[in-house]
């Protein structure tokens, strides 16, 4: 999740450094991946995510409260499919405002539920308390994946590779419309990642939550490589025509949950195939390199300048 | 958790049986225990369970950043600990007002390195997100049991043991002074709960996360038993002492993270040699009925009438 699409907060990783640079040191044991890829690896094939979204934060009132239950489902079945995985059982943490608005919860429940009939996933448990401002949704999610596709699996000279249209749900936050459900609904291609992970056709993956920008380079660290990405050859979309500034749109705002990852270039007639018996829309966009930046061709990564959640209940439509 | 010390919201569980009601029908799969105990049960023998932590609700200024970290691991590893489990895994859901105050993360990122390391918890994850309002933290954690201690294991005629003392928690919001302690640094029977649980010994187990006046009634009904309770056996300490209403903070608050448990009356010595065994105060207080009331001994079970949170900042010493 984007902590505020558009804005990358310097604060976020101060968190992070410094709660893991606090923790005991590992005696391994039962965790094979931890914190640093989509989601964490224990038991041996468990895959474990959190994702949390707060109202004025990662939602307006734009969103239905139907759209934020089906939401929050599916951007931690995103990070699972993004390890080649299947997603199994969820956790809820709800905190609710009181008085409590029965209809909110009513609606915000049956997206719950339509997202959990979808991907087959069972809530088996939670806790839900009473807040003394926003909406939280907490969701922690887990899956299990025989050959989990890493962000580390690149090696240079692979294809890079993106699912669906990156950046229809930029549009959507921006100028309203079509786009917005790309926004609200998303669809992350579970069974296309998990058809790359159990044919091994994937190097590296990961989901696109933050926009290529900012993802393209955790993949590239995290593999040792570089990237060179044509951005004439990014999809497009009549909805991403509407865009005033598509490029931006397409690498620099995120909250798609679409699947980017790497390949030998072997595998291009195989990645073809699969996708197209799973009505998945793959497109090769670039190659990783050598050298190891991450590099738009003939132009530099335009920078985010999308307005954002500003208070509580506010939107920039 | 209490959502909020000494009040039951009745909104909790409208909120709870809406979102399970909206739930897909369950293929069951790899899920063996679901909402309706102290965790779930997936994949076999993992023990899963979410608890958040809400300033203002569940915290207040008397807690220091380190106790909200201790705390917040300290109530999962104690729904882990009453499933007779050890607790292995944990990710973390961390929603924190800007401007960042770096003091406070450190010290919130030190109690909780501090709670992951004595119960050799792995955090493998999570999810840091912006909050327009209070900080709220939640914990999923996983564990494993061999022989999962249920809500619904106890048969009439077992005995019901207390671990602890029940009642400090409520001494300490009240009254302030050493039963601070207890509410902000509480400390879960793990390794004897586990103990019980590999030997077989009780019946039914929970954590007595709401007080006795309202969790030992859940373990009466999952089990189909009533029970009578003799106020003159509660355990009782110097701490206990100070308080106004000894028997209200003993059953009426919550917050204690002890374990509450049924056995049968001849695993009597076993029990009273395990809990010695781990220097664990193990206190027998009453006994289970086929009459499916849930009662006190020659008086009524007292109101809770605590002061709690009401604000942000409010608290009621």
């Amino acid at each position: 999740m984007p902590d505020d699409p558009g804005e990358q907060d310097p604060g976020e990783q101060f968190v992070i450094d410094t709660i893991l640079a606090a923790r005991p040191p590992s005696a391994s044991g039962p965790v094979r991946l931890d914190a640093g890829d989509d989601t964490a690896i224990v038991d041996g094939h468990t895959l474990v995510t959190t994702d949390t979204l707060v109202e004025g934060v990662h939602w307006d009132q734009r969103a239905r409260p139907f759209d934020v239950g089906w939401k929050c489902i599916a951007v931690s079945v995103s990070d699972i499919a993004a390890m080649g995985g299947a997603p199994t059982w969820a956790t809820l943490s709800l905190c609710l405002p009181r008085p409590l608005d029965a209809n909110w919860v009513r609606a915000f429940a049956r997206g719950l539920g339509d997202a959990c009939a979808q991907w087959t996933v069972r809530l088996v448990g939670g806790d839900t308390t009473r807040s003394p401002g926003a909406r939280v949704v907490s969701i922690t999610m887990g899956g299990r994946a025989e050959h989990p596709l890493l962000r580390s699996g690149a090696a240079v000279g692979h294809d890079i590779w993106v699912t669906g249209v990156p950046g229809e749900a930029a549009v959507g936050f921006m100028h309203n419309g079509p786009g917005l459900t790309a926004l609200h609904h998303p669809q992350p291609p579970v069974a296309f990642a998990r058809a790359l992970s159990r044919q091994q056709l994937a190097g590296a993956a990961m989901d696109l939550s933050d926009g290529l920008a900012t993802d393209l380079p955790r993949l590239c660290k995290a593999s040792g490589v570089g990237a060179l990405v044509d951005p004439s050859a990014l999809p497009t979309s009549p909805i991403l025509r509407t865009a005033k500034r598509p490029l931006a749109a397409q690498v620099a705002f995120g909250d798609d949950y679409q699947l980017l990852f790497t390949a030998a270039p072997e595998h291009r007639t195989s990645i073809v195939a699969l996708a197209n018996a799973h009505q998945v829309r793959a497109t090769r966009i670039g190659h990783t390199t050598a050298a190891r930046t991450v590099r738009l061709l003939n132009t530099s990564w335009p920078a985010p300048e999308f307005s954002h959640f500003v208070s509580a209940h506010g939107h920039a439509p």
